[in-house]
């Protein structure tokens, strides 16, 4: 057995049933590996897929995909979706190959310093040093990645150690290091600030605490004790709708989310870190907890969340069932056809069940809104704020989860980053229905530029927050990578198109062309 | 005066004339300072694509454009082809904006660690640390990427550095760091070895040794030694075809490489590093160079190669003009279309003075041989093995040389990486004609299989190394970003596609169907 074979072998033991890939030279017996074994592997046309769907995969699936990537390149091509992978805490093994041990002093073309790149995305970095090692090697980036809730462990094998003769695999047991149980004094601290504040106080749920478990007990938590419920502004996953208890995400724009925090006295962090400002303003601080709101530790996003919340329900006397959201669709929009009206059109059809990939940043909000009364629906986000996550994301949650629907709302720039997603979509047959909210610009960079006090930009920055001239056209795109794909300019047809894209099976890109607001 | 104007103003005084960006809301204040000083800024829709296209702007203006990025993912985005840039010595300065500096310890959603992202791809790393010293920071990223013949220069600028009060910017002159004149001692050693060797000897050149100067004096060395001529498998810039001194790029393949240096017992390097393998494999060397065949530095690749040629052939004793390619066209080619007939077909029509970027990868060999005797032309290729450079370097090209035709000979699999790029050419309207050879397979890692010695792939070998399930229509993308298109299978109608794109202004893009060997 070679240290290729001895790696995957340990993985397969571990529970790693597939492997997301685009592998080069370096990889090749890796490759050999994943057949000796058994291991499915799916092909994604550029790595940023390939990461980004490992990265839906691990949110949906709870246990790590493998990818597998070429050398520094190779890696840093799916560098941004593994950063999101990170800030949403899903479990990944990424195993890089290098060159061989003693090619690396001739510095040959593709020669790069791949812990140096690996270091700023993931968790944990390891690079092999012999075949012999490697089952050690893949358990050990096993019990990384799945250390509670999950972790991004980046592997790199020089191919000497891949081609090396060396024993058999290793056993492995997933880790549980973080989730460690319930600390007492926090949740008495939190259930006497909690009783005492009433409705001033409010849960910021984030990581484990935005699943079921701990939605049923902050339901439980606000039902006994009257505090608001809140969610952090970009989740991992979050269960929503019908019957799940009411969690407003907390606002995007640092403005708005610190004045929504000014009306609490006290603010009980479970699973979400002290909110910060996703970017520095001039004169804005990057707290957005003001002065006069306290803010008090009751689970950190790696602890063990659920518990930590369902102890404090307890301890607030709550046998009570809390209050849930009611199900309530929109009314059915017509007319035209922009953000408020897709949103709704979308929150209209989607079906129970539905997994929702959310990347259509400035026209997110309405579906947000409209769709808190839809059927129960998994809500993925995105995490770390490197855009082009959407498609692949959606891609892997498909594979993890093919018997539900998968609706991606994408932005059209972000969208464009990595939409080779959508040839993994076909060549799989996977039930994605993406809907791309198409106003060819970066809108949110017009908003940045007048908050900048850009008042009046001048045609380098007109040039570069537009792609209009030409528009992309993406029912083009989608049928040029085999989805099936049209496009809709009302309300009414958005929704007949998506009812149909969502009865068949297989993935479908429908097209929604924004009118925008006049054009900044 | 803010930094971000103060920077942009210090770039445009040293002659840097425009800006590759895909900016997010840390480079506003950089996106106004473009307006504010009047840069030209060219939009790509993945930072890929800006990457590349400053590494093809740079090879043939030879002068640095401005890459401008949005933090870490961004950074990443672009990385594979400022890897491309570094391995082509090309000259780019890279500004990448960050967090403001007090945020940093934040931890908002896009903090990554830029330096160590940056470091790897690039040769000259800073992070600046307040307004104050844009200008300063500018005028010394913009020396490092002009250190002769040109290098990557990433300077990191916190937004509130960017958006801070300072004073004007600096004067700042081009370096010419590297290219420090002529060894003396190294000619005369020179001309005594190829003196005595004659035809045993070879001489290899890299860098600036493959542009007309260096080429016209090692025509004239190989007239007065009887020395053959080699070039650098992957030339960043070699100027080709009838008139020019004909050079043979040395194989890819290590055996095919050590079997032709084998029939040499003289190395004269000139601008190329001594040759290794592009990859390691079992049982054979980093060295391409066999026992007996001695290398000799002429000159390194960051020296003055084209002084150094010249004074060796004026040692030599070469007042003579040396042998030239012959004006050869190749017999048009007709019927079946595989790599031989197009390589034929495109040789056949090229006109002079065309720009050729070759990531044809397993179909580049025959238009490599064809068009050895083609009207005069210039070839960019593949530096450092990061695939995804093709469509972006045509772009960059095609910008920098506006009245000469840009031809992308593209690999289908590489081409699927930056497809984006078609946008940019729509958009900026470049005459760029791109041939797509597709024949739906990583070809190269089937013979990279094989050469691994696994005969019989299994599925997840064939799945990871094919995507002809759908098949990409190259058709329906192109015209998806605006690019019009068509699709050929057969030499005849090839020729014909050709000819009439080249004719016509702006992007085409023709989708060459390639009947391969029958499959691996």
């Amino acid at each position: 057995m070679n240290g290729a074979e001895a790696l995957i072998r340990t993985l397969a033991g571990a529970g790693v049933e597939l492997c997301f890939a685009n592998p080069g030279t370096t990889e090749m017996h890796l490759v050999a590996a994943l057949d000796a074994v058994g291991m499915r592997a799916v092909l994604g046309l550029f790595e940023g897929v390939c990461t980004g769907a490992a990265d839906g995969y691990g949110r949906m699936a709870d246990k790590p995909a493998l990818l597998l990537l070429h050398l520094g390149p190779g890696f840093a091509n799916g560098a941004a979706n593994l950063h999101n992978a990170r800030r949403a805490r899903t479990p990944v093994v990424c195993v890089v190959g290098d060159h061989a041990t003693w090619h690396a002093q001739a510095d040959a073309p593709l020669k790069t310093d791949l812990e140096s790149l690996a270091w700023p995305v993931s968790d944990w970095v390891h690079t092999a040093k012999c075949a012999d090692d490697l089952s050690r090697d893949g358990a050990n980036a096993f019990s990384a990645a799945t250390a509670g809730p999950g972790a991004v462990a980046t592997l790199i094998v020089p191919a000497d150690c891949a081609w090396g003769a060396t024993k058999g695999p290793l056993a492995v047991e997933p880790s549980h290091a973080g989730a460690a149980g319930v600390e007492e004094a926090r949740i008495e601290a939190a259930a006497t600030r909690l009783g005492r504040a009433g409705p001033r106080a409010a849960l910021l749920l984030g990581a484990r605490g935005l699943r079921r478990r701990g939605l049923d007990a902050a339901g439980r938590i606000a039902a006994a004790s009257g505090c608001a419920l809140l969610a952090e502004t970009f989740p991992a996953r979050m269960e929503r709708g019908a019957g799940v208890p009411l969690v407003a995400k907390l606002p995007y724009f640092p403005e708005e989310a610190t004045a929504l925090l000014g009306g609490f006295e006290t603010l009980v962090l479970a699973g979400a870190p002290s909110p910060v400002a996703f970017f520095g303003y001039p004169n804005l601080p990057s707290s957005l907890v003001p002065q006069g709101c306290a803010p008090l530790l009751l689970a950190e996003p790696r602890g063990d969340v659920e518990a930590a919340l369902e102890a404090l329900a307890d301890a607030l006397g709550g046998g009570r069932v809390g209050a849930a959201a009611q199900a309530l669709a929109p009314t059915r929009p017509t007319g035209r056809l922009d953000a408020t009206s897709l949103g709704a059109a979308v929150a209209c059809v989607q079906p129970e069940g539905a997994i929702v990939v959310d990347e259509a940043l400035t026209s997110a909000l309405p579906w947000t809104l409209a769709s808190l009364g839809a059927p129960p629906h998994t809500l993925l986000t995105l995490t770390g704020g490197a855009i082009g996550q959407g498609l692949p994301c959606a891609t892997g949650a498909a594979i993890a989860c093919p018997d539900r629907p998968v609706i991606a709302l994408q932005a059209d720039g972000s969208g464009l980053y990595t939409l080779q997603s959508l040839w993994t979509q076909a060549h799989e047959g996977l039930n994605v229905t993406t809907v791309v909210c198409a106003n060819r610009h970066y809108r949110i960079l017009r908003i940045e530029l007048a908050r900048a006090g850009i008042a009046q930009p001048g045609p380098s920055a007109l040039a570069l927050t537009a792609f209009d001239h030409p528009a992309p056209d993406w029912v083009a795109l989608a049928r040029g990578f085999g989805v099936p794909a049209l496009r809709v300019e009302t309300a009414e047809t958005l929704c007949t198109a998506l009812s149909r894209a969502l009865g068949e099976p297989g993935p479908h890109l429908i097209e929604a062309v924004l009118e925008g607001p006049a054009q900044a």
